[in-house]
C-alpha cells in the first residue's frame, strides 16, 4: 500500500481518482453478440455456449432433475448457511415495503402513490471459479417480495454442461423457475429480447465481466433497464485509534481478493495506527490462497493519513465509496457525516463479510463513484412506483382555476379547456 | 382517430407499438457540443447562444436585479396559481419521506438505511414559445425536500438575452439560486461537466428537444445520473358508458396539442360511446388555438373497441403509458388492474391538467413503455438510500459461521478470514 502522509485539500481530488476504463473497444465486440443473438435466438446462445464455455448444450434449461442432483448434493451445514443468509435477507427487505397514505392536497383532490413489481425480472449470476450464489440470494429475494411476476436467471454452465450445486439450490430456495445454461454477453441479449426459451423481460440485475457489463449498457438502448452501472468493486475504511487493526487489515484483504482492480483506501488521523496495520496486512496476506490477486490489488491501493476524523469523513464522502467502515469505537457518531456512500459498517464487528453474505443488507451497490447518485439494490429496485389521483367536484372546483391560469400562460390552451369544461357544467348544477 | 373494432389480441402487441425515432444521426451532433463544452467552458457556451439563441450574451448568470423584475412583471393571479401548485406538489412529495427504522435481522445484528440527498443536481427547463414554469414546481420542490445542496437550473435565453418572467419568479420562489442562461445540449453539457461558473453536477432532470434528449443519454458515460429516458408524451383513456364524452374529448385534446408526435389512445368496451367522444372531439378541435398541432396528434391517434373493461386494462398494461385516465363514475373497481402506468388518473373530474399542473403528483413520468420499468420522479429521485449496519460482539458470533461456510464456498478465502479473526478473539474473551 502506498503511504500518503496528510495530503493537501487541493490534492485530494486526485486521490479519488478511479483507474480509468477503455471501453470503447469493447463495443463492437459485444454489440455483434447482441445482433446475433436478437436475430437469431436460441441457435445462437448455443453457438456460444460452444464457442465460449467449451460446451455443447442439448438444452438452454435446466431440468428438474439437474435441481433434484443439486438438492442432494449441497451439505446440510451450508444450506442451514444459506437459508440463514435468506432469512435475514428477507427481513431487511420486508422492511422497505412502503405504506404511503392517501394525501389530500387540497380537499376534495387526494394523491397517493401504489408499489407494483416489475412485471418480468432478468437476473445474471456470473459463472467460473467461483459460484457467487450468495448474488441469487441479493437479487431474487427482493424480486419474489416485490411480487415479479416472472423472474429469469441465465448463469454460464461448465464445460460439462452443469450449473454449480449451489447457485441451484440457492435459485431454486428463492423459488426461481426459469434458469437457464447461458453465459456472458449473450445472456444479457437473450434476457433482454427473448428467444424461443428464454422470455424477454423489463430489467436486468446482476454483475459480471466487462462483456456483461458493456452488454448490460448496450441493451438501455433497446427499453430494457439495469441495476446500476457497474465499476470495479470498492472499499474504503475510516480508521482510529479504537480500531483493531488485524480487523482492519483482514477487511481491507477481502475487498482486494475480488481483483487486481479492486479499490481498498485506508484513512486514518493516527500514524501509529496506519503502520500498525500495514503490519498486521503484510501478516495475513502471506496467508491467502488468493495471494497473487490480493497482492496486486494492495499495491495500487492507499494508506492516507489525514489530519482529523473530520478530515476522514470529508475525504470519503469525495471519493463515495461502495462500502465504507468506520473502524472506530465511536463509529456511531459519523453516522451523520456520511453523505456518499454505497453501504456503510459500524465499529470493529461490523466487517464487510457480514453485508456481503448474511447481515441482510443487499450487496448490490454503486462502484466507481456511483454512490453519489445511485442507491444499491433494494426492494424497490424490483418496484415501480405509480402515482393515482382522485378529484371530486369539489376538488376540481378548488384548484381549477388555477389550473386554467397556470397552462394558459404556458399556451396550452386544451389543457385549460380541460378544465373549464368541467368548471362550466359544475357552475350549472 | 382511426376507429379499430374488437381487435383480436394477437394483434394487440402491434397496436402498442410506438413510433420508432431514429437518434443515431444525432449523436454525432451532440457529441461534438459536448466535447466542445467539456473543452471551451464558458466560452463554447457563448458561441452556441450566438449560434443557435440569436443572442450575444454579456453573461450566463440571471443576476438578482433580473429575478426582482420577473417578480414585478408576474400577475398576482398567476403567483397565487403558481402559489396554490407549490403547495400541493410540497404536501405530497414532502409525504414521500420514509421513516425506516432499524431491523434487528439476527440478535446482535441491526441493519437501516438513511435517505440522504444528492448532493449537486441539474435542473433543464425548456424554452421556446411555452416557458415550462411548471416544470420548476415539479423538480425544484422534491430537490429542496431532499436537500440537495447545489441545485442548477440552466434555459434558454429568448433573442434579446432575457429569460420569461415566469420561469424566473417560479425559480426564485422555490429558492433557486443557480440560474444560467443556457439552452439546448450545451446546457447539459454544462451542468455534467461544469464550466468557470456553472457547477458541475452528479445527477440532470428534466424534458428537452432530440438534442438535450441525447445528451441526457451520452452524459451517462461519463458518471452522471439523469431522471429517465425519454420519449414524446402520451395519454390512454379508458372509458365506459358512465365516462362524460366532451370530458374525455378534452383530455385527448390535451394531450394532442403537446406535439405531433404526441400518443393519444381511446379505449372502450361501447361503440356509441367511443362515437360520442369523437364527435365532441371534432367539435372541440376546431376551436383551438393550436388546432394545427393536434389534428396532427389526433391523425396518428386511436381509438380502440375492446370486449370488456377487464380487457381495455389488459391493453392498458401491454400499452404501459405514461398516463392513464380511467373516465367511469366506478374507476376505483379497477385500480387493483393497474400493472404499468406513470400516473392514474381516476374518475370524471381527474383531468391529466390536474397532475399536469396542481394536484400535487409529478408530472415527470416514464414514456415510451419506460413504464414498464420506471417509475416518474419523486422525492426518491433526489435521494440515495444509504445502507448501515451495526453487529456486535453476539451479532457477529451468531451469523460468523454462516459467512465462514458461504465464503469458502464462493472461495473468498479472506472474505472468511475478517469473521475468523474475529470470532477466535471472541472465543478467548
Amino acid at each position: 500500500m502506498k503511504k500518503i502522509i496528510t495530503p493537501n485539500k487541493e490534492n485530494w481530488e486526485g486521490l479519488t481518482a478511479r483507474p480509468g476504463i477503455n471501453k470503447a473497444e469493447l463495443t463492437a465486440t459485444v454489440q455483434v453478440i447482441l445482433d446475433e443473438v436478437k436475430q437469431n435466438g436460441n441457435r445462437a446462445l448455443l453457438d456460444y455456449a460452444a464457442r465460449f464455455d467449451q460446451v455443447k448444450l442439448t438444452s438452454l434449461e435446466v431440468t428438474p432433475e439437474e435441481i433434484e442432483g443439486a438438492k442432494a448434493a449441497v451439505s446440510d451445514e451450508l444450506k442451514a448457511a444459506i437459508q440463514l443468509a435468506k432469512g435475514n435477507i428477507e427481513k431487511f427487505h420486508q422492511a422497505q415495503f412502503s405504506s404511503e397514505e392517501k394525501i389530500e392536497t387540497t380537499k376534495g383532490v387526494n394523491c397517493w402513490r401504489k408499489s407494483v413489481g416489475i412485471q418480468k425480472v432478468g437476473l445474471y449470476i456470473p459463472g467460473g471459479s467461483a459460484p457467487l450464489f450468495s448474488t441469487i440470494l441479493m437479487l431474487g429475494v427482493p424480486a419474489k417480495l416485490a411480487g415479479c411476476e416472472e423472474i429469469v436467471l441465465c448463469t454460464p454452465p461448465d464445460k460439462l454442461g452443469k450449473i454449480n450445486d449451489a447457485i441451484l439450490y440457492t435459485a431454486n430456495l428463492v423459488g426461481i423457475k426459469n434458469i437457464f445454461k447461458v453465459g456472458g454477453a449473450q445472456a444479457i441479449g437473450a434476457m433482454a429480447f427473448g428467444t424461443e426459451t428464454i422470455p424477454a423481460t423489463y430489467k436486468i440485475f446482476g454483475p459480471g465481466n466487462q462483456y456483461v457489463t458493456k452488454a448490460k449498457e448496450l441493451i438501455q438502448q433497446d427499453g430494457v433497464a439495469i441495476d446500476m452501472p457497474a465499476g470495479p468493486s470498492e472499499l474504503l475504511i475510516v480508521a482510529d485509534k479504537t480500531c483493531v487493526p488485524s480487523y482492519v487489515a483482514a477487511d481491507l484483504l477481502s475487498q482486494a481478493e475480488h481483483g487486481a482492480d479492486s479499490q481498498v483506501i485506508l484513512l486514518s488521523d493516527d500514524e501509529i495506527t496506519i503502520d500498525a496495520i500495514l503490519s498486521a496486512l503484510e501478516i495475513q496476506l502471506a496467508l491467502l490462497p488468493r495471494k497473487d490477486i490480493a497482492q496486486g490489488a494492495i499495491d495500487n491501493s492507499k494508506a492516507i493519513l489525514l489530519n482529523s476524523m473530520e478530515d476522514c469523513m470529508e475525504f470519503s464522502n469525495l471519493y463515495a465509496p461502495e462500502h465504507l467502515i468506520i473502524a472506530s469505537e465511536n463509529a456511531n457518531q459519523y453516522i451523520n457525516s456520511v453523505i456518499n456512500a454505497g453501504s456503510v459498517f459500524l465499529g470493529n464487528y461490523s466487517c464487510e463479510s457480514a453485508g456481503d453474505y448474511a447481515s441482510g443488507t443487499n450487496h448490490t451497490l454503486p462502484t466507481n463513484g456511483y454512490a453519489r447518485n445511485y442507491s444499491g439494490v433494494s426492494l424497490e429496485s424490483f418496484q415501480r412506483k405509480i402515482t393515482f389521483q382522485q378529484l371530486t367536484a369539489e376538488g376540481i372546483q378548488n384548484i381549477g382555476p388555477a389550473i386554467e391560469l397556470m397552462a394558459a400562460e404556458e399556451q396550452l390552451f386544451a389543457h385549460k379547456n380541460a378544465v373549464t369544461l368541467r368548471l362550466n357544467d359544475l357552475k350549472n348544477v
